[in-house]
């Protein structure tokens, strides 16, 4: 099987770097020869920082990905549109299979391209696209296939898992943090991607679409970041028994015509003995819970050059073996529209913070807006006190709809004795 | 495609049930219709018990095998030998493929009956052999193969991982749990197949051939089981920062024609803050560490009807997809045996608990003998004095060879003042 990688980044010099090094037992377990027969890159440093024998090299990922020379075509460029999604609809027309690990490229057009590659007879994989080299795709496509799948929900982005775990093991605020991280290598220098949560989305977007063999759809994917997490919610988390996780949750309700799909992705208040409120620092985790096996989890690097290799290389593998499954589980022409669910008819439970006057009255004005709203409260806590500044007051309500909690916060927004814009977050139980 | 299930037991029931129910989203995943074609089972009431529609009943199990009525024959009857290997053997010999949750039957004929299938041209699936319904066949073999195995280690019994976890967080003994896990179900009547550890030995053998690319070994793999735990020690345990967990561990040291594999299945301390020792109750769990994806972890339910037929379909519907892999992982015929490291040279860290007669010289004897063997003590505790009474000293060691531990605590418990046969406990940090 002859290999071509265009883009030589982090990602394309870690599949080389792996590709080589481990070649023996790549190709016993591939039971044929995978060959790196091509590479495109224009950076001559790239080209000179590995050893690539007599790989043949290019300099346009386009010829590459209709050339003579490969079977597969490897997109690691990145980029949701561009020569990143030229070169694939190329290799594929071409009659390449394609593996990539652009998530923004799937997120986007994922429906159309695995329609184009099975048009085409040919294989879209993209193992490495989400929670990098745990093998989720593969967990749940291969590993599941009994279940009906009831919910999967994940950390997906271990910039922000990383910056949430640090605000709370060391009490410091976002915005100190996030800095932290862009000096030691864990965020970008253009962090908003991964701190607004785009990123996360991206990959929810293709597990909805696995998970329930539907058609993806970013588009409506709810999306909120991180920035907004303050240093004094991380402290009332673990006051009241949880921990702060920006999650990709997708859900199922309802069965057949009638079935709507949750897809969001935000910061969750999680119970702090559950599995997911265990996995600190950069790592990614994936819960699956369906029917027959019950929940499960997956955990793992999500990035970095040798885990997205692994997974890069695990598609290779499956190629040389003659796997060809449809890129979401079934067939691309049957994959249904995806009816989702707004935000506003989330159910559950509600953490909200405000900052008010210390004043008599307030906690009457608050707590009647929500009984007003249909909101019913689990508990309430206050604990400073300021005649002169604006002092937290800390609610958790029972389950309720998004629709009414937004409707009592703005009405709380809207009180003179309340100071800033309240923090509304939300507790996800599992 | 035709399936025939033989054996209706609490997992041939579940896979029965889980087809039946999920038949829409199966066939869907699996491109084509999966039928249930035929059942042997002579129990009448698990006959009853079950909506078989117009699936054909066969009283026997080698006549299913080689039936026309089917293209695949579940196995899962049990056992290692008699009617089970016959009716699998006979299965592959008539050209069905032939799925198993029989670790015992694979861990003892593994190599032999991969042999038989391959040179029949059919395939050997197993998935709900190892942790249930976590699908860790997939995992390593299709989701990992870019990686050399560096080592995989987990908790493999839910059995005992209930009674350790258990044993934990009630303070009792080791007899009064496992007697209230039989009265719960979480234990067999005849508990030894899994408190001795056998079971997750079986697990061991699999994962450590499908982890290397070797012959099946299950004779060398050492076993302790956890009947010699005690309170005390689960106690002493908590105090120095560990958990006791039953862990199967099998690791690859030197390369190429020096490659020797570790295989055993042990109670072991792992520090309080890893990944597996969060892993309570009867959940099992896998960690796999890869040269490129580092570690990988997959937790989830290792037994129960649901998800064991979770993973008896995920390899139906391989094979409703055509997907023919090697058994483990590479062409039975190209298996090396597997040259295995004995437990002697286990190199890692020891916690030893005597109880002494609490007397002048009794520590200084001690410490003379370890040093004498040649291991070194990282620390000692004495918490408690009575003049009377044998009283527990609790020693930990670096890590040494478990060849010279062995001379060591044997000269200890020759000593006069040394009262019980001395509680050694491998500590292991992964």
């Amino acid at each position: 099987l002859r290999i071509g990688v265009a883009g030589l980044g982090t990602v394309g010099a870690g599949v080389v770097e792996v590709m080589t090094r481990n070649r023996a037992v790549i190709e016993a377990r591939a039971g044929r020869a995978v060959v790196l027969a091509a590479v495109a890159e224009r950076d001559e440093a790239r080209l000179a920082a590995l050893d690539l024998g007599e790989t043949a090299v290019f300099t346009d990922a386009m010829a590459l990905a209709s050339s003579e020379a490969i079977d597969v075509f490897v997109e690691v460029i990145g980029g949701a549109e561009g020569i990143a999604k030229a070169s694939v609809e190329a290799a594929l027309g071409a009659g390449k299979d394609v593996v990539t690990a652009n998530k923004a490229m799937l997120a986007k057009h994922g429906t159309a391209l695995a329609q184009h590659a099975e048009s085409c007879g040919r294989t879209l994989a993209y193992e490495a696209a989400v929670a990098g080299g745990i093998p989720i795709i593969r967990g749940l496509r291969e590993g599941l296939p009994a279940n009906r799948i009831r919910e999967v929900h994940g950390i997906l982005n271990g910039t922000c898992n990383y910056i949430l775990s640090t605000m709370r093991t060391t009490g410091r605020a976002f915005a100190d943090v996030l800095a932290e991280a862009q000096r030691l290598g864990y965020a970008e220098a253009d962090p908003a991607f991964d701190i607004d949560g785009i990123d996360a989305a991206h990959k929810t977007a293709l597990l909805a679409a696995l998970a329930f063999g539907m058609q993806v759809d970013f588009a409506s994917v709810y999306v909120e970041g991180i920035r907004a997490i303050s240093a004094l919610d991380v402290e009332y988390a673990e006051a009241l028994g949880y921990r702060i996780k920006l999650l990709g949750i997708v859900r199922q309700s309802g069965e057949g015509a009638a079935a709507a799909i949750e897809q969001r992705v935000h910061p969750c208040m999680v119970p702090i003995d559950s599995a997911i409120a265990a996995v600190e620092g950069v790592f990614n985790a994936v819960i699956v819970d369906g029917d027959a096996v019950d929940k499960v989890l997956m955990t793992g690097r999500g990035a970095g050059a040798g885990p997205t290799a692994s997974s890069v290389i695990a598609d290779l593998v499956a190629l040389a073996r003659g796997q060809r499954l449809p890129t979401f589980g079934v067939p691309a022409t049957a994959l249904a529209p995806m009816r989702t669910v707004p935000i506003e008819d989330r159910r559950g439970a509600y953490y909200l913070r405000l900052m008010v006057m210390d004043q008599p009255g307030v906690i009457a004005d608050v707590t009647s807006i929500l009984r007003d709203c249909g909101v019913s409260l689990e508990a309430m806590m206050q604990r400073r006190h300021d005649p002169d500044k604006p002092v937290p007051v800390v609610l958790t309500t029972h389950a309720t709809v998004e629709r009414s909690m937004k409707q009592a916060v703005s009405a709380i927004a809207a009180l003179k004795a309340v100071a800033e814009p309240p923090a509304l977050i939300r507790i996800e139980s599992f």
